[in-house]
């Protein structure tokens, strides 16, 4: 009988007991994963299944979604993205019931058919950090099974430039005696570096192939259109040099990466360079490489990393977090303190919003999750320390007023197809209803939201005072919409020259200068360039 | 000259050269750890210097602040807690000249007097974690100054059971190029666990004595009054039971551990046990043993440790977080996290509130600063995951409503020697006003303040419909201070019969039982009882 207290080590040691005859030490036969896994896992299990919003444990989901369910069954998963189709196997077989996640992206509409048949039960549908917390709190994992690039043969990690969640997800798990299983792409004598102690990886393993991982935050500027690229001109004027926006984080999406091809240009035309975007806590997007080389910026921190900008990062140590060994150290829940906590402003793309400001990346039919951007695109009522930015949203005179952060959504008023960006109600509202979510899944509420830019200009809406002259400011931007349809032209008059509306020739933008020309790079091959052949885009992205 | 883009690892090589003379590879000499610190730090840099809420590097601390100021001088100094003395005598000295800090405490006159005679300038005063989050942002640090339990020969770092902030600083230094240096109590052939790499370290030293900690978490029961104990009791019939709340973050102070003494015995009268109090985000309290022998407790998460809890929390694995070689596993950025984004409630108590509900523990003449409680006293607005607790406090029926973060803040009506708690304007207006601070250092904003406990009862704040309810509300529970006075006996009424204000009747509490009897122990030494011996209090809290 085991110890009373100590009953989860010896859960434990008999679970590394039952492995040991497919490992020689800390290295676990390649061949044997499954018989190992099958070992190391128990019905009922909570086990977190590294998927992150870019690499993926997919050796070890392979792996784990070929057992036989009459031995495993019934897991509990806690996965940030459920982006794989083996991930929806496992609920297919029977060998997952339940999952927390963050994100299902491309796999959401097979989440929602397992959901109707019964197969797949939902804990809760997190922010990436969120369902960290969890892992430390009542969702502790009993088994973790994760990536790395190399491990040596004591079973230390080096997760190189991609380390996104791989600590985070080891630390909750290895001090809660769960076992930790780490893929590798390749078990060597020695590390550049050590990423991850031996002290608290249980098994590594050599994987067939490289872990999969996706360059999720390359934007190729040729997408970028006249409409972004004023609404850029807007943001820059209107809201980086008006606010002295120094810290920031961006976003994915055409209209941030305009903003970021805008810098050495129109930016350097306002003698902007070294006032504002110096610190940044993103992940390294390529479309930032012609800010970089002009001088613009000081210092990146990252999520996670992007694929082919590997030797780039490399060669500006000076700008990147990076190891001894040279390459990028990223950090999600690092990243997410900074943007949370250590910047001034966030701005992000939204599809949809309504006539208060909440908006949503929901469509109907699919429920696609999270990410990361609700615990950027909110007011972080925990702040304390004040910089200028966060103090020019002071608007109270009261002896307790304080300031907030920027949150800047952005919108063109329709989308593709002509249909209105603005609506009455968010498909948000009628997708968490019919899948039974006890709220509706809103990326970011109005309530947060200092600044709403489309096309037609910028709504201030940190000045409206009360809800309904929020409603009106937003209508002014709303342009064509039903909802900008509601605008009042002597309205519309009044909260431009009280500066809570803005249109382009209120801000000095121009709109006969907003065209491609005004890019600093206009195609994949010109950031290729602009990096003197340091960055090297995926296929996918090449023209070449 | 150094290489464009890669001016900081030429900057780090040139300081690492420099103090190879005072060391046998990563190793310092003792003797001469003057010299090794002025060679590697030079004059403006900033300094991370490791003074966390419990633990600090004083053996590097008294080094630093006995080195020639006419060599080291002008630095930026990125501390968490100003604590000790010699803190203070940097800037008395000259070495250091500004500060960005979280908690001045006991030193918090001298930072006045310092600031006043120009010695010392304030970056700004932040949380605990905004502090860090800079530090990924733009103060990251030239040079961190750290401590650790032990260390081996090739810069190995074992933090033990006060990991606190440890890994935090010492990544956000390495990976930006900055020099890390650590204190140890000693150095080993063979560490008990690995908690941070030798990569990401550059030098270690062995201390003249163990670092200092000191033991915050400690509250005696015989301090625990009548008061405290009837408000423990509404506490957990009026919030605890009724929002089934489950995973919370008790702060320190004697209207907690009362708290936590009442689950054994008022809390199991009540039924409660395996209801509420489950998954705890808080340091080893030692008033917590009482509830954990009795098995209320699933899981203990914290951000530090406790002086005296090593061999209980070691014989109690199956509670807290522990590591390979038995010892707890802290780590404050990941139960701020839990904190923030994983548990449903934060208590704390404080010393003054406003009629609006603001509050704040800063006392006239003392800039002390924040520490940690508004990361977990506010409501986490980035959160989109629901539970049953969280949910609770829902009152709109809006499409896109969302629940609340359940955020309560006890306090007595008067404070010792009779001065009332509740006042017209917070002594942090005027203190903010005097230390030139943009905004007013308030600890809790009222309008996070979901409930507030006094011994007259509670006011469910979140019910209130708008600020003029709300203050009536606050009023109706603040007893016979002025504020107390507005309270009218009609509306008092109507407030209770709509629940937004109880008493203990109204809550099915007696007043009669709320005695000390009911505490599951009364002394330092029944705490030790419970422990069966494995709870050693500090020589200060011994009575025998």
């Amino acid at each position: 009988m085991d110890q009373p207290w100590s009953t989860l080590p010896a859960r434990k040691q008999r679970r590394l007991e039952r492995a040991a005859a497919f490992a020689d030490g800390p290295i676990l036969d390649p061949a044997r994963i499954g018989d190992a896994l099958a070992a190391l896992i128990e019905p009922g299990d909570r086990v977190a299944l590294e998927g992150d919003n870019q690499k993926q444990a997919d050796f070890l989901s392979r792996a784990l979604a070929a057992l036989d369910p009459a031995a495993v069954h019934d897991l509990h998963l806690l996965i940030s993205t459920l982006g794989r189709p083996e991930h929806l196997d496992l609920f297919e077989r029977g060998i997952a019931r339940k999952v927390d996640f963050s994100f299902a992206g491309p796999q959401s509409l097979r989440v929602a058919q397992l959901l109707e048949d019964g197969k797949l039960e939902i804990g809760a549908i997190y922010t990436y950090v969120e369902l960290y917390a969890r892992m430390f709190v009542d969702l502790t994992p009993q088994v973790a099974l994760v990536c790395a690039e190399k491990a040596d043969r004591h079973g230390n990690l080096y997760t190189g430039a991609n380390t996104e969640d791989t600590p985070t997800i080891v630390e909750a798990t290895a001090f809660r005696h769960g076992v930790v299983v780490a893929q590798v792409n390749e078990i060597v004598d020695e590390l550049p570096r050590v990423d991850i102690p031996a002290s608290w990886v249980d098994f590594v393993v050599e994987a067939d192939r490289p872990f999969a991982v996706e360059p999720l935050f390359t934007r190729d500027p040729r997408h970028i259109g006249e409409l972004q690229i004023l609404m850029g001109m807007m943001i820059i004027r209107g809201i980086y040099e008006r606010h002295g926006v120094t810290a920031l984080n961006h976003g994915i999406g055409f209209d941030t990466a305009a903003v970021e091809l805008l810098l050495p240009t129109y930016g350097e035309s306002l003698g902007l360079k070294g006032k504002i975007c110096r610190n940044w806590a993103l992940n390294p997007h390529p479309t930032l490489i012609p800010a970089i080389e002009s001088g613009w910026v000081e210092s990146v921190h990252c999520f996670g990393s992007e694929v082919g900008m590997e030797e780039y990062i490399r060669a500006r140590p000076d700008i990147f977090f990076v190891g001894r060994d040279g390459s990028l150290r990223s950090n999600r829940v690092f990243c997410q303190l900074a943007g949370q906590y250590g910047v001034d402003l966030f701005i992000g793309s939204t599809l949809q919003m309504d006539a208060d400001g909440n908006s949503s990346t929901v469509t109907l039919g699919r429920l696609a999750g999270f990410g990361g951007a609700p615990n950027m695109g909110h007011d972080p009522r925990g702040r304390r320390h004040a910089s200028d930015a966060w103090l020019s949203l002071m608007t109270s005179k009261a002896p307790v007023a304080r300031g907030r952060k920027l949150v800047v959504q952005t919108v063109e008023t329709f989308k593709s197809g002509g249909v209105p960006a603005f609506v009455e109600t968010l498909d948000a509202v009628e997708v968490g209803r019919n899948s039974g979510m006890p709220v509706a899944p809103v990326m970011i509420y109005g309530d947060d939201v200092s600044h709403v830019v489309t096309e037609e200009g910028i709504a201030y809406l940190y000045k409206a005072e009360g809800g309904e002259e929020r409603r009106a400011a937003i209508a002014a931007v709303a342009g064509a919409t039903g909802i900008g349809r509601r605008a009042e032209a002597k309205r519309t008059a009044d909260l431009r020259s009280r500066g809570i509306v803005a249109y382009p020739e209120d801000l000095g933008v121009s709109r006969l200068q907003a065209n491609r020309s005004l890019l600093a790079a206009r195609s994949i091959d010109d950031l290729v360039d602009w990096s003197g052949g340091l960055y090297r885009p995926p296929a996918r992205f090449r023209s070449w």
